[in-house]
């Protein structure tokens, strides 16, 4: 839909033609047009939008714009609302949302989903209590296929899916049925001899990032959400999940590039918020070069007798960073990805051996051949030659034990990615460098 | 389940209790527990495991194990897992077989399925088409929901998803309907009444990463294919859209580390693939960082009068390297995430100005002040610290901008991160730094 015409139909009061626009469009795709409008445009349009699309298309506003509308509603519009709305976009709203306008919704709440809003508030922000809702479809054992179809017809209104049920026995989850069974097997079969009764679940505080390892190996719509004495609690659905995965792909990239990371998009986040989650990293990496450069400064005599040496710095120096980059980058996402693990320790170092020596004399060939061409000095292409495949092999070594030293004692594997592995390499490329002249050049 | 006890017990041709232990297990941790048997023992209990599960944990295996599995079936076996398979995990196991496999599949199949099979193979390795099953639920527009539902209960436990049902007209695509509409939704209502007429599809040749980004905007379970003429040919679902996911955000953090992505996890490439995949971009960039050693020869007056300018070099290049992979990552992410569009062009770099200036000057301050103290040389410490700005402020706008030229032009902008604008960065922070200190120092 073209912005331009849409506003244009709102200033002129056809009101008839946008609820018509607003009819067939999809709601992901009604937020984003009202995110490009003014607050009294947005106030109007909002209100055209169908009833059964309402709370959805709130739902996928960011919390500037639900701000806007908490405010100006009317207490009957924001009970429809808050009735509409799932529990999990509710609280994901009120976690966003200004301290006046979080208590002005928990008054228009009923005292029940008061108490549920309050308890899913309080799980910490990275744990599957966080992303799950409390709306699922619940069956009994001994109910029929007919009679869980003619409960769902009735319930399953109001649950954000229906494609898994939960059986419950005394609020403990027993088994699973999927929708899939309920609407292929027979009306009179028990819910009892169809469930499937291995379960896969998690606790209230199980990282959301494993929440969503799980999603992706078994390829699950739900999960189910257990707490500490084993009841059912809650629900994370698929959508959920899919969020997490991108986001924790996000967050690594971001961390490996040294800095630290944000939940908001790029233009979300003010200037002066992306400068502080820059210089930390930034401030550590520059102080750890000048050890690099103060061992160059050791090795005066070397470049004052060959200045040329100095050329052949950034080289080694980048290769170096580069190739450490590279074995850190893929354990990372091994790790993070579960396709590696800590007992792996000695097949990778062992693997990244291997693959050093052959990267090692490739680059250590052609370098050399190049330095041998140019300078016509066989002693310098050796020295560049030789220092080039201490480097690769070294630096791959550590780009890969690192990650996993870190994953060991529970450190994020992804900070120890590309800058900080970059400014270690670079001391001891630079050490190679200059023994190896020193040595053979005789200096 | 431990591997020991399973293998002790298949050894002991304890069949009942291995049986019993199958059915109890999810298809996925079957898959996962074969795989670390012998040939032999795989072959014994893969033929133990109970009938309706075997085609999921097939379809969960890798294909090392699936070619040993066809290679032994006998004709009626391989007759019943092709039937059980879904059309695409038997596309996905045929791109990985071996040729006289893939013959002896395609004759196992029925004349229709096998026009179907070599359809789905035609289409290229990352579009739409690809990843595709052609089995999805077809409904009529003058059906009544108990229709629809009696002809689910007929054919749905063939299909990968019944959750979204597709109403085709002439194989035209018209509408969806969701399974939670014929649950909670009157016996005799007509579809036509119910169904979604905003659609939202791909085409066979979308690309599979577009396909995730669908997918993950509208919360999908599955999204229907059409082909040229606008005929509905196949369904992608969720599950897949996952994968695709986590794989192009390996692919991107592969090329990220400058090297050729690899569709198959660590521990399943060789090391002279390994190797093959990073050499090629270590080459080049260490080429093209000989420029940067070239200009440092030619400031080799400056530091032969000063050769405490050398200590400074890897100071230099490293936090300008950093500072450029802070805003490309950033960049390449928003990009991959469509939250940065190339019309964002002079926003992100004006914002990037902004914060380098930020950013250059708390490096600056901190770094001439450890200068001054260290050394008590304030002409030294100016250099430094100017330097350190016009590095920053260089850097990042490197940083940003190349990844957005690369998005332009239709490159992948991944190739432009980190590596690549550390070595480009390193040329500018050299010039940046010998022509301050040779204007201050008067060499």
């Amino acid at each position: 839909m073209d912005k331009d015409i849409f506003v244009k139909l709102l200033q002129q009061r056809q009101y008839k033609a946008v609820r018509s626009i607003l009819d067939v469009m999809n709601e992901v795709d009604i937020a984003l047009l009202l995110s490009e409008l003014e607050d009294k445009e947005l106030a109007i349009a909002f209100r055209l939008i169908p009833k059964d699309k309402a709370a959805e298309v709130f739902s996928n506003m960011d919390s500037t714009m639900q701000s806007y509308l908490v405010q100006i509603f009317t207490e009957k519009e924001l009970k429809e609302l808050l009735d509409a709305l799932y529990m999990d976009d509710t609280v994901d709203m009120l976690e966003e949302l200004p301290a006046n306008l979080v208590s002005r919704i928990l008054d228009s709440v009923s005292a029940a989903d008061r108490v549920k809003i309050n308890e899913l508030l309080n799980y910490p922000a990275d744990s599957a209590g966080s992303i799950m809702t409390t709306e699922y479809v619940d069956l009994r054992k001994n109910m029929t296929v007919a009679q869980s179809m003619a409960h769902i017809k009735e319930t399953g209104i109001h649950k954000e899916t229906i494609y898994t049920c939960y059986v419950t026995e005394r609020r403990k989850l027993i088994g699973t049925v999927s929708a899939k069974e309920l609407m292929t097997e027979d009306d009179n079969m028990r819910i009892e001899e169809l469930m499937e009764t291995e379960l896969i679940s998690v606790r209230t505080h199980t990282d959301k990032e494993d929440v969503a390892r799980i999603f992706r190996k078994y390829d699950l719509i739900a999960l189910p959400v257990l707490d500490e004495g084993d009841l059912l609690v809650g629900i994370v659905t698929f959508d959920d999940a899919m969020d997490v995965m991108v986001e924790e792909a996000t967050e690594d990239i971001t961390k490996m590039a040294a800095m630290s990371p944000s939940e908001k998009p790029y233009f979300a986040t003010s200037v002066f918020e992306q400068a502080r989650h820059r210089i930390p990293w930034l401030l550590v990496l520059m102080f750890a070069s000048i050890v690099t450069g103060t061992i160059l400064t050791k090795y005066e005599n070397a470049f004052s007798a060959i200045p040329l040496l100095v050329a052949f710095i950034p080289m080694l120096m980048d290769t170096g960073g580069n190739c450490g980059s590279q074995s850190s980058t893929l354990v990372i996402r091994g790790l993070a990805l579960n396709e590696i693990q800590f007992k792996d320790f000695f097949r990778v170092v062992f693997k990244e051996f291997r693959i050093s020596l052959i990267v090692g004399a490739v680059l250590a060939i052609a370098n050399g051949i190049r330095v041998l061409v140019q300078y016509q000095n066989i002693a310098l292409a050796v020295v560049i030659a030789l220092s080039l495949v201490g480097t690769v092999v070294i630096s791959k070594l550590i780009g890969c034990m690192l990650p996993m030293f870190a994953s060991r004692i529970h450190l994020d594997p992804a900070i120890m990615a590309s800058p900080l592995i970059t400014t270690l390499v670079d001391t001891f490329s630079i050490l190679i460098y200059f023994n190896i002249a020193t040595l053979l050049f005789n200096l």
